[in-house]
């Protein structure tokens, strides 16, 4: 028995060393992996291992860690792993949880930075915004869009994170989320229909957990997501006041609702566990939780709050407005594309185990799908206008985001592409539509790129699915891939329609009523002369630009 | 025995679909997971696990990886796991190695990753700071701004670094950091006071380690972060050449000197260990460390350079001079965030093992805190002057976000929100204090976000820490966790305390005393015909918006 | 037998809290880690671990989790482990299994990430380049930036990335890429010579893998890195339509191959396998692959198009033609530093095992070499022309950046230090000769910071490498650590050369032969007409800036 122990206790030193000299190089034309292929063995051979033995793993000694480890072959090694009894050594349950451990934090750390990455992109909203608008509105769109994020957060911290995300848990990928467990529900035709969640009002009581936590931050950056798309359409003309008070109550409520039937256990989720309809609605990153839930939003604001001042001629004829700075708005859109790495692959709120290391495909199919709109976008202004038009350009390519967002962890690069290639043309008619057909002012194309495309991404998914996810084996507690119509599944494209029919006919009545009564009790619109000066002295007491020098028509359009 | 062998080694493929068939999806709604629930079993059914069956266990096969792995199923694996000699396959030491590895990859890549954030804040810096001048000044600002990342890193590479962390080992977290391992100490009153420590000059020798690098990247950004406080104040004034001697001294001594005492083992991180004034000062993530002593200097430097020509009446009155462009100022604000999700929950070090899961919580304890110095700064100055000021709404942001700093890790976000709402009003009164009191010209108002939120940010730890944290069970070698006045220990606060008295006895008067040497020897300000024509051709030969037409009356302000 | 595993059996609650309790703090003056020091044992001592032991490893209790973790102290423990058979509980191909599963995943989140940030340095690009450009031309210089991301991707998805990668594998870090399995090769001199590969294209087939996406989205994000090069020398005076066929050809072959023979298992990275010259030819992130073929390919531009009207006169002088926003382009080079920590830091393609933890070093290197250009580029400026000119730095910043590129992962930071400033000094002598003697009209001095100072990164390789690296050992299947010239190995200079060789020789040539071919037949310049107007109106339909008023003398140059 002695012997056996000796024979397994290896000096670490001595075995890294060599096992860093014989397994491959990251390079190119490196030998094969040394993988631990299995061995025929004599049974004879088998050593019983023993606690004694993980205990004798010796890493480096201090001596040598002393004098430096510049290529960090020493550095991470069974030193690194916590003990529970420093005298008794390390114990088979230390090295059990410390491999549990290892999959929860690469977990927290790539959602965490995935949330701060969809942070960033209020930054991109608001420069895309800004740079749309006309100057003299620039002080005012900025702080719009700089303050949503506040504001939203302040209402989404109070309740609407309970209501979304209340009733949640289980989740595998954030250690549980056990506090986040308690979903309303209603049973209709002998099914339970969750509503809204009650639990993590203000973070407080068992909701200080730091899986919740993990889980606020990477909803309540997506919620103001949603809120940002809102300021777009209703540009140069909003008070300020009645902003806030709306975005507010977006934040708290509106958007809280259908992203809890959507993402919180709620009943659009069990579709597919309930009644058989695929896995039910599926929304991996949120075309339709997030941009559509915008989009819908901010038509109901555009028929609200009606047109600038100049935008329509006496007999109807549209004017077109140009944004003050082009350069603003690309930035803007690479912000956002820079961003958007967080928004879907961040999605699967994981990376490690549970099939989330298709994360990377994610992140492609977002890229491909942006690339492709921006493509099918540019060409058809080009080829119809003559011109390829720098503000739709940005615009396809963020209609081609929008799409891949709900399907992007579902489909193959190819698709992507296709879904891509579609929203870039779909945005510049939904434009054309909404501006000619409507009458509707959207000072960015709000309407269009979220709205129109996020249910266009929405129902891509019930499409394009094709069946070779595998999160854990089920989504949406439904065992097997969501596969969409292509691919053999008719019911996942139903699941979606019924999304899709809960977000215009639900979530814009909603949107709407409120935004009336607001109107009616508030007033959403500056008056005349403001709007006419610009909306930065009155409103914001600043210029946005006081020292340069602007064009008369301009400053009077 | 050979049964044995036989009946444990299960071929991963068969073995990995059935995993992820059964274990949990990542969305709502999906079965409890799988947990590795204790079983009550028969002894006679425990089978002994040996070295064969460890080297048994085989991965997914070659002729199937090269088919593809759409789902991430058959990819991260037994196959992945380097092993110390391929002939004879996987061994306990491997495993045990690389899950001690796998505790220390995640922790590189989170102190690095969040590094990166923390040096993209001086992007932000640059343009809020720029914004807040006048166009004439813009090349200048940005200049000071770019290169002060450069001056304070060559400053901090020679020597800064050596001071301030050349002591510090152990680290769990990064590996032990083993070479840092030399602290200059005097016996004071019978304990040790720990002045500055001696290794890390230039990288070189031992300290050209791998862990040691990661500690100088995200110590190195921190430092430069604090020195761009000081150009916001003394913008559109200060000699080029003289603030580069100025920060190149701050990068090297005046900042590595105060980090060293709260960070680097110095006496004020030992006054709970020596004295028991609770865990010693705790400043998470540099409210003081950081903030305090940008402010601080700040000070010292308005008072030394003067104010604008222009900024005062002769009757003393002071005189409102916008920003030249909000757009930049609120974007660098959003981008400053994005940054400070990096330098608060970045100061972990880690984000496996030793509790760093709470980085989640240090997230949103920024962002809470952040979103409320925006409310009640904007509300501030909405009641008080009739708008909601732009200028000041991101400062308050910004406040909140200084205040947040220190306590971050150890306060939950009820308290959050508090000390941040706190701080947007303290913003608010500090800056008309400074302009109007004090009559000293601080152009973005840096002294107040940050000197003054970052002493409110170092006294809120001594009263909000709600002894709920865990980093590893002890802080600054103190067992138990940080715990505030309001929860109990008042010793804490008197810790805290002493480490505002530090930095407004010691630091400000440090940074003072070798500013007016500067100022004697060779002058900080430029003459009053090269701050009338603006900075940017005298001093730096090119101005920043050469093409643009500026009004008459801002070139001549 | 069962007391046996009764006394291995401990509770996790208890074990977990006092591990934390013992195990040292993060924060400095902690006590020493509870390193697993091996003990001396009486083989007496030893008990067998079973199975059984492994089963019965409890994880917290479901009611405790329900409570809230606020610490962080019960997340993350055997309970997260994913169990294959959840009757029978955590088995040992479990345990090992996700083992593996959580080296791959920090893997993937890192070179994901990094690859994210080095997307993000195209916003950079753009804006550097836009605001270098005049105000008349910056809807046109922008559209360039935005598209060229879009145009590159498109070529790359298509076949570039199967031309490059596609016989790359294995590769150990991304868990094999074993569809990237068929590189064509000629045998030469008794040896095979890799000209390019074949997997991949549309990323269909067997190449929809989780690896292979991770693989392509990060070569992707590099090789639009190059093409973006090209469009700030031709900007002001390239036809939109032919800057697209140019860069899709360039993303499409171009690139590619020398990718392909540098980094994708070509002949330049077999010299050292295969001719004995040191480790082939190394290039760490690519100051070959992607700065000087961006270089060499923007020469071929500028000797193509010809100089704008107005920068010489008729005698040959150049006049200076000032960029039209300084803020714009000292933003943008931060943006790219940002980025470089994604760009060389992220060029391991992993943090976990094979010595990959050196990526701490990797992003020291690269800023201090940046900081160290910033500093020589900027003195040389000041001295030689009495100012410290902000274009220059910016410049001589990226230039250090640009060299530390190739040798960021083999060498130290004093030698990154002297790489940096030798940089900062050769872009300012690189752009007088440009400019000057070559009579060439570069917009941004690309050929002169990515072009010469991609092949002085490439030679310093040879120079400064250290050999103390361990990348698995090995590097481009040569044993031991790349070492160049000044430690000893003159055979790694000779591999460096013939590559600067090959980018001179081949990659320049490639580019005029086709740039040439597509001026003869499509025509690469605006009319002199549009060019004096400005791009903006007649190539985009829509001025940058239509609100500003510009000077006359500027609109007219």
């Amino acid at each position: 028995m002695k012997r056996l122990v000796l024979a397994v206790a290896l000096a670490w030193l001595t075995g890294a060393g060599s096992a860093v000299a014989q397994t491959p190089a990251p390079a190119p034309a490196a030998p094969p992996p040394a993988a631990a292929q299995p061995t025929p063995v004599a049974a004879s051979a088998a050593k019983a291992i023993t606690d004694e033995d993980l205990k004798s793993i010796s890493g480096p000694k201090p001596e040598d860690k002393a004098k430096g480890d510049p290529a960090g072959t020493i550095t991470g090694t069974v030193n690194d792993i916590p003990v529970s009894d420093s005298k008794k050594g390390l114990a088979l349950d230390d090295l059990v949880n410390t491999v549990g451990q290892n999959v929860i934090a690469p977990n927290f750390i790539w959602t965490l930075i995935t949330g701060f990455l969809v942070m960033f992109m209020q930054a991109g909203f608001a420069i895309v915004e800004t740079g749309l608008a006309r100057a003299k509105n620039a002080n005012h769109t900025m702080m719009m869009n700089f303050m949503v994020y506040g504001v939203g957060m302040l209402g989404y911290w109070i309740i609407g994170f309970a209501i979304q995300m209340g009733g949640v848990a289980p989740n595998t990928n954030l250690g549980g989320l056990a506090p986040l467990n308690h979903e309303v529900a209603i049973s209709l035709f002998g099914k339970n229909w969750g509503l809204f969640g009650t639990q993590g009002m203000f973070l407080g009581g068992a909701t200080y957990d730091v899986g919740v936590m993990v889980m606020f931050l990477f909803q309540m950056v997506f919620m103001d997501t949603a809120l940002t798309i809102v300021t777009g359409t209703a540009a140069e003309r909003w008070r300020y006041s009645a902003f806030i008070l709306s975005s507010l109550f977006m934040g708290a409520f509106i958007y809280p609702l259908f992203g809890n039937w959507a993402w919180g256990g709620g009943w659009l989720a069990t579709l597919g566990a309930s009644y058989g309809l695929g896995h039910g609605y599926c929304d991996f990153a949120g075309s339709g939780v997030v941009h559509s839930v915008g989009g819908v939003t901010a038509l109901a604001m555009a028929i609200i709050i009606g047109p600038r001042i100049g935008k329509y001629s006496r007999t109807g004829k549209p004017n077109a407005i140009p944004g003050h700075d082009i350069t603003l708005v690309l930035l803007g859109c690479f912000i956002l594309a820079f961003g958007w790495f967080g928004f879907n692959p961040g999605s699967t709120l994981g990376a490690a185990t549970s099939g989330n290391l298709r994360i990377s495909s994610v992140a492609v199919n977002t890229m491909l799908a942006g690339m492709a709109g921006s493509f099918s976008g540019m060409y058809y202004m080009w080829i119809r206008y003559g011109k390829p038009d720098a503000s739709m350009t940005g615009n396809a390519f963020l209609a081609g985001l929008v799409a891949i967002t709900a399907p992007s962890g579902f489909v193959n690069p190819m698709a992507s592409v296709i879904i891509g290639l579609i929203a870039g043309v779909l945005v510049c008619l939904s434009c054309e539509v909404i501006e000619r057909k409507a009458k509707l002012d959207d000072v960015v194309g709000a309407i269009s790129v979220h709205g129109t495309n996020g249910i266009w991404g929405v129902i891509s998914v019930g499409l394009f699915a094709d069946g070779r996810s595998n999160y854990a084996g089920a989504w949406n507690g439904v065992p097997g891939s969501v596969t969409g119509l292509f691919y053999g599944d008719a019911g996942q494209l139903v699941a979606q329609l019924i999304g899709v029919a809960t977000l215009i006919g639900f979530v814009f009545t909603f949107s709407f009523v409120f935004n009336a009564i607001l109107e009616a009790v508030w007033g959403h619109r500056v008056t005349p002369e403001v709007e006419l000066q610009g909306l930065d002295i009155p409103e914001m007491g600043a210029l946005g630009y006081p020292e340069f020098v602007l064009r008369e028509e301009a400053a009077t359009v």
